[in-house]
């Protein structure tokens, strides 16, 4: 079956416009949105618009407060602590890294973090905009424990993204976004679906070995049987798995044990049948490369690095070799053209979020 | 045969006067001994004073440059960036680290880069200078190019660690430091002196395909006949390789780009023929908790995270979950008792130096 199309524009105004149904202000709304429909243009379709009914159900269940504004509980010249009054993690996290951007502006560097916030986005979003400002950027946030600590056997800690952005001159700028563990839980959902086997070193079982059946690893995560997401370098220590759980970890003492908000395993939204904020802590940072090598000669030399990086000599079998944030551009620039494409499961929740609020959404097929 | 111990006063006493006698001040060669002897006494043996003949080597030839001082060329209240002369790596970083920490102290937050530098010894030395004044610390340096970016043939990228610290009440403090390759080429030489066979996922030959053969990669890293580490998380994509050459890359971006120093493929001491300065280029950071949450809030959450973590269920056949750093600070006190054993190839460098510049060096067996 053909994906559903949709012109991202068409599908900005409609998340906007659902959001503002249920409480939230025109320009929050804009910030989900726009996050959401991003995402989709870059080709992260697991953080896109499929999520919006998730918010939906988050400010419905009353874990997620609409209207929340950020409020600043602690600043300096160049650092700030935020508390995200458990409204929408996009709202909170644009706000945060316009003001990190802002302390840039001024001092060359800004570092702002976020407590009591909840799921914003992708993580890239954010590095993204200091780049307007040839800075460069920086955004880490904790999530969902999903992930299995190095000889651990249950999921106790998130997939922890890192995202950092580099400015440059001629190419498209570097664009680093990733979960900590090897692959997030949406690739094992498209096994799933597949019936393909996962490879070793991505998952565990309920014992804590490595397993291949996808249907069980996600039946026990949803089960909280134990097992889970093996941090990048996957299991035990022969591969490096170790470093992986070591950024996991790393990211949640930036995004939460400094900035006072829920770590590892309390990243919940419902506890012993309550729903409960879950209190997910962001990271922000902002620098200008004037302060040290100067801003003209850092886009240079990342031209250049990337350059090298480019043409240096393939593997065998091999044709290219990719910088990051170089797919992610490609594909919004053929995305923006064709239109978006959405699969029969996001269409269905659009189109029942569309019922539920009268907010009339157009597809271009 | 029994390991040669000697009590680490002993041997840092010695690398300090044998640095010395090359023309390196007192204070200076106490800097580069204590990172050494400190590499050793945390089990990282293989950033010990078996690379002093390293280092002695480098001024004798002349890429390294004794005596150079570090000298500041730009400055804000919260950043900084050093130029290092080309000298000793340990007198840059420790100098540089030291400014980060004098800035946190005033400001809450300090970042600082180095240019012109050398190899500086283990990751964590730097971040750990933090710990005294109950700081988070974070340091990243780049490194000779031994490794292969994602579907790369050559290696054009270094094993560029990444060492971050957090401060803690109880438990001793959390303390991250790793290559960002799968494996440092080190372990590649424990494999080829044993005779085993490489894991897949840790190293490419000359035509980019993953190796098992030790001799192979090494031999052909020294000739520069194509392949090499991997990054963290293996060949190709499916285990997150891409994430491994990510980290590679944004260790290179914050340390050399940003500082004006060399990066990727340029990181040698030899061209053409020719003795070259590396111009390695570190990164340093130090971050006050009191700015955030505030430090006893801090310091009693990383207590909890890390208890929580060491008590979570152990997967099937594990009797124990490790925080980072933990390994580190009991062999530590073991060899602070014990005294530290040395293999015999390093021992033999080391009465090398000892001859050559006459500074008697005393052992416990």
């Amino acid at each position: 079956m053909e994906p559903k199309l949709i012109h991202w524009e068409k599908l900005l105004d409609f998340s906007k416009r659902a959001l503002m149904k249920l409480g939230v202000a025109e320009k929050d709304a804009w910030m989900v949105a726009d996050n959401l429909v991003s995402s989709n243009l870059r080709g992260i379709d697991s953080h896109g618009v499929s999520r919006l009914a998730r918010y939906v159900d988050g400010v419905k269940s009353g874990y997620i407060i609409a209207n929340a504004k950020p409020k600043i509980v602690k600043e300096s010249s160049v650092l700030a602590n935020v508390d995200g009054g458990n409204g929408l993690g996009q709202v909170m996290g644009t706000y945060a890294m316009e003001l990190a951007i802002q302390k840039t502006q001024k001092e060359g560097f800004g570092m702002v973090t976020v407590f009591n916030s909840n799921h914003y986005g992708y993580a890239g979003y954010y590095p993204l905009m200091a780049l307007k400002h040839d800075f460069m950027g920086v955004s880490m946030t904790n999530s969902a424990p999903l992930a299995v600590p190095t000889f651990g056997k249950n999921a106790i800690i998130g997939t922890n993204p890192i995202a950092v952005t580099a400015p440059t001159k001629r190419n498209k700028p570097w664009v680093m976004d990733f979960a900590t563990t090897t692959v997030p839980r949406g690739k094992l959902e498209v096994y799933n679906r597949l019936n393909k086997t996962l490879p070793d070193g991505w998952a565990t079982d309920e014992t804590g070995n490595v397993s291949n059946d996808p249907a069980r690893v996600l039946k026990n995560l949803n089960n909280l049987l134990g097992g889970g997401l093996l941090p990048l370098g996957g299991a035990g220590e022969l591969f490096g798995g170790h470093k992986g759980y070591g950024l996991t970890v790393m990211v949640d003492v930036f995004c939460a044990v400094l900035s006072g908000s829920n770590y590892g395993p309390h990243l919940v939204s419902k506890k012993e049948g309550n729903v409960v904020h879950p209190r997910i802590g962001h990271f922000f940072m902002a620098l200008d490369p004037e302060y040290f090598v100067g801003k003209e000669e850092f886009k240079n030399t990342m031209d250049a690095y990337i350059d090298e990086l480019k043409n240096s000599e393939k593997a065998a079998g091999q044709d290219r070799i990719y910088v990051h944030g170089e797919k992610e551009f490609e594909m919004q620039e053929k995305r923006e053209k064709e239109g978006l494409p959405l699969d029969a499961k996001t269409v269905e929740s659009l189109m029942g979020i569309a019922t539920e609020y009268n907010e009339p959404i157009e597809f271009m097929n």
